[in-house]
């Protein structure tokens, strides 16, 4: 036996026990008479001391215990006369009298501790050490937590986990597939789900109304920082419902998940259409934690002969407030400049001032008089001391360019509070997205959305025109301005699903080839269903306030989409691909 | 809103309850006047009645229902005239008065019945209609149950569950690799996991201490019945564990499930060695429900003039209790020729019969006396109307042979019974094991697997044959003959596990370029360790006493590595190889 007890569970009342405990050499404070070695595994750090008196010889030994040196130390509990009150184990320590190396280490290429020395580069190829680290350890127990909570939340409420095929067929639709070669079926390829979205209405085709999954899925994208080529879904469909219901489910699970894993009870969740949205935000993901909503200014702006403004399809501002005085005509430059840039693509940024003084101050105030301005700020609600900051253009171009200004100063204002929380269901989302450069429609959620009851008949019927203004049942949860995930009420009858790839520019043949299989289930009795799904490593992210989804991955791949500590993808060999009736193709 | 209530809930204390239901058309029982609908979900099966008196509209519109259409019906709930004791909805019906089709279905291509009419191919291209079906259907909701039963009691032992990565690297050792090229790193490829075996290991050296995960993994090797190319493991890894720690801890989830999932409380496991489990059985997963176990004869059947005895290694045989007077020298015959198939290659087959008489015949009678056969019965224990059954040759052929024999007896008789549950650990298993043909070492278990701590220094020092007397920290779960799972105590030394790669042929390039990650990782303080996986498709097959893991599957592939119902694996697109820097060959 390597131990009686773990590393963090002794406290006073252990005191006068024999115990054993194993774990990592964390740091040793050798005093020469006298050595305080700290003992770390999972669950805490507990106190080892060795001592003349007690045995000169240990002690001596347990002067050559280096740092993540494994042991396994045997002793009696006893009372610290210098207390540690930040950790829950720091009223004792061990007095050891058997002291075993299980095995030596290396000394780590970086320190083990919260605040690491290592690059990014370096933690990744040691992701063993890496993970030994606290704050990283934290993320990957927290979330098997939400895992598992999430998975006993489904299961009370009915839900099956059904675990559905990794090795299926490509279709050309959306992102790129990563393939699998098949050597029983020469020539031929497996792709690797980027979602088993097919299979989960095939399911409820099947009868089994409720299913659940937390799958990992696949994309072959041009990675962007914080994109994985695998990522997982909590993954979940149901059967015979309506939008309503599964809002009120997964807002049900959310807040099981805040409860349980942070002990936050969240109120519900309120829900606002994408249009609105988009006029009150410039955003389908808006951050809620703060106002700073956007003011539309066309009918006070314009016709006043400021030629920007009257030119534009749109004049819409944000009211910064109290940041009249914190912002030099140098600091307006250079916000100017920020929204220039060629990631926002701003033409300028229009200011307006309302000084503590009463006096207002503009960039535009050669164009407007005072009592203009003022009356602006009254649209927006500003008082003294505020700044406005107005922009214009074309309609979606300039609310998308508001929306990175709206995040920008709630970052610089400190309106992000860590540790508040603001969900949002975003509902209504357009079906269709009509794509200018290649000449055709996207579907907004997926090619299996439903529109809504209202606008099945202008869907089958309607002109080209009418396409766009067609509504689905697709909704999204969005928190604190991050996409937890989304889904919709799915097509369910073969007509309405073969208009719908007609429309996505699939010829009869394509849609036969790729999707026959679910539109021949939806001739044998498919129920109405829908379902959603949550981007998982994202969850677990925004959960914890952070930002990064590779911080909650045991083992991510970097930006090239290679995983550095077991040097993969690599060259396989030539046999390899003889079975497989593959040839390489040198790279020009 | 589609239901009020699922199709299975509603009982005789709801009478009078206005609900709606939603379902599919099971049967009509139309009587002119009157019809009687079954109506179907996962959850049960309720009656619709629908009646001239009431409504001779919805009557009329009752009639038009087909098999599988899905319908949604409003109305009351009343007691049945004729109860059906057999459902639990059996005492009430639904006395419709509105009834809407939500979609029509066409005739199914097989009835959805417990017992079908529809063949194996059919079955699987309409995967959908066959998972409708309720032992199907049971199946996949009990393989729900066993996983989240298992996840609840991992996590209660403070197991977290850690997903490792599906996309890694191909290791040409043990079966083969999917492979997946990697479109960022021309030329390069991944692979898909056959277990996650370095990656658990790594999360120990990396402090996770107890982990486990419910996950996929793919063999691509040519198909046998019942292989999948990806199946689904229960897989675990402990750190500071001994062996004994570690089979206490999933006999403790073992016994959890059959509690769980079943209702069955198992006694504590009984433990047998390999090599015990080879003389009693002949196999390493003896079907324990029922005795019959070996017995050797060399002692009294050798020297007496019998060649065939007298050259063999091993004279050995089985008692078929009460057998004697089943099988008549015809059957013995056939039973002889089943034995000599290529299969199982056994040259000839032995009895010795014990009639109620007291008399004794034996197809050896020529060169034993009766007081032989007799002795040797009294080794046997054999009782009057008993028959033995006994084969020689050389000794791992033999009781290679006659387990099966044994297997097939057991059968016959009738002892291998349904609901009776004996799960068995084999421990103390091989290290390594010599394979003649490629003249070189096997790893019993896998390379990873550690000696008994008595064995290292023979394993460091000993000369080739030393080798071949290795025993592991290695051991298997056997129900009923199935093998659910197994492990081993891993080595967490790096100059140990050298001289494994080195014993198993490896050269020190090859060993540094597929598993250097590995034992880089053990010269930074890797603590001791081990686990084991269970078979998930199959541990879900025993539970229910069924025999295909097929049938636990919700999308199986065929046995070509199919998916009949999606069409794939299936030829791709030359933009996807370009991309991919990937050409095809032509088979020969």
């Amino acid at each position: 036996m390597y131990r009686t007890h773990n590393c963090g569970e002794l406290r006073i009342e252990d005191a006068g026990k024999e115990v054993i405990l194993s774990g990592w050499i964390q740091t040793s404070n050798n005093l020469g008479h006298m050595n305080f070695v700290q003992l770390r595994d999972r669950y805490g750090i507990t106190q080892l001391n060795f001592n003349k008196d007690d045995n000169a010889e240990l002690l001596e030994k347990s002067g050559k215990l280096g740092r993540e040196f494994v042991v396994m130390a045997k002793g009696i509990v006893r009372e610290r006369s210098s207390k540690n009150k930040n950790i829950p184990t720091g009223d004792i320590e061990i007095q050891v009298h058997e002291l075993t190396i299980l095995n030596e280490s290396k000394v780590p290429p970086f320190t083990i501790e919260d605040e690491s020395d290592g690059g990014d580069d370096l933690r990744m190829k040691y992701r063993y050490l890496d993970l030994r680290r606290r704050p990283v350890q934290n993320n990957i127990i927290f979330r098997a937590k939400v895992g598992m909570e999430t998975r006993k939340y489904l299961s009370d409420q009915g839900f099956l986990e059904i675990e559905t095929p990794f090795l299926i067929k490509s279709t050309p639709e959306g992102a790129r597939d990563f393939i699998v070669p098949s050597r029983l079926n020469p020539n031929q390829f497996y792709a690797l789900p980027q979602s088993p979205q097919t299979f989960k209405q095939i399911l409820m085709v099947a009868g089994m109304d409720k299913y659940f999954q937390i799958v990992k899925c696949f994309r072959d994208e041009d990675l962007r920082a914080d994109r994985q080529p695998e990522f997982t879904q909590i993954d979940c469909e149901m059967a015979f419902v309506t939008q309503e219901e599964i809002l009120n489910t997964f807002e049900g699970l959310t807040k099981h998940l805040f409860k349980e894993t942070l002990g936050i009870e969240l109120d519900d969740f309120p829900r606002m259409t994408y249009d609105e949205a988009m006029v009150r935000y410039g955003s389908d993901k808006p951050d809620t934690r703060f106002g700073m909503e956007f003011v539309e200014l066309n009918d006070l702006a314009q016709g006043k002969g400021f030629g920007v403004f009257d030119n534009a399809e749109l004049v819409v501002g944000i009211n910064a407030e109290g940041q009249a005085d914190q912002y030099s005509n140098k600091d307006i430059k250079k916000l100017t400049e920020w929204m220039q840039r060629p990631q926002i693509g701003a033409k300028g940024l229009v200011y307006v001032k309302y000084n503590d003084d009463g006096s207002v101050k503009s960039s535009v105030g050669k164009f407007f008089s005072d009592d203009d301005l003022k009356a602006w700020g009254e649209k927006f609600g500003a008082k003294a001391g505020d700044m406005l900051l107005i922009l214009s253009g074309e309609t979606d171009k300039t609310r998308k360019q508001l929306n990175e200004l709206r995040l920008e100063m709630g970052r610089r204002m400190g309106l992000m509070k860590p540790g508040d929380f603001k969900p949002l269901w975003v509902v209504d989302f357009p079906l269709l997205e009509w794509d200018e450069e290649s000449g055709r429609f996207h579907a907004m959620h997926h090619p299996f959305t439903s529109p809504k009851k209202e606008d099945v008949d202008r869907m089958l019927n309607g002109d080209h025109e009418t396409m766009k203004s067609l509504r689905a049942d697709a909704y999204d949860l969005v928190i604190n301005g991050s996409e937890i995930g989304g889904g919709s009420i799915r097509i369910h009858d073969r007509a309405l699903q073969e208009r719908n790839f007609e429309l996505l520019g699939f010829t009869e043949e394509e849609a036969e080839a790729q999707f026959g299989f679910l539109m021949g289930a939806f001739e044998y009795g498919a129920p109405p269903h829908g379902g959603l799904a949550f981007g998982f490593d994202r969850l677990c992210a925004v959960l914890m306030g952070q930002t990064s989804i590779r911080d909650f991955i045991a083992f991510p791949k970097n930006n090239q989409g290679r995983d550095v500590m077991i040097d993969a993808p690599a060259p396989i060999a030539k046999e390899q691909l003889d079975e497989l009736y593959l040839e390489l193709k040198e790279k020009e």
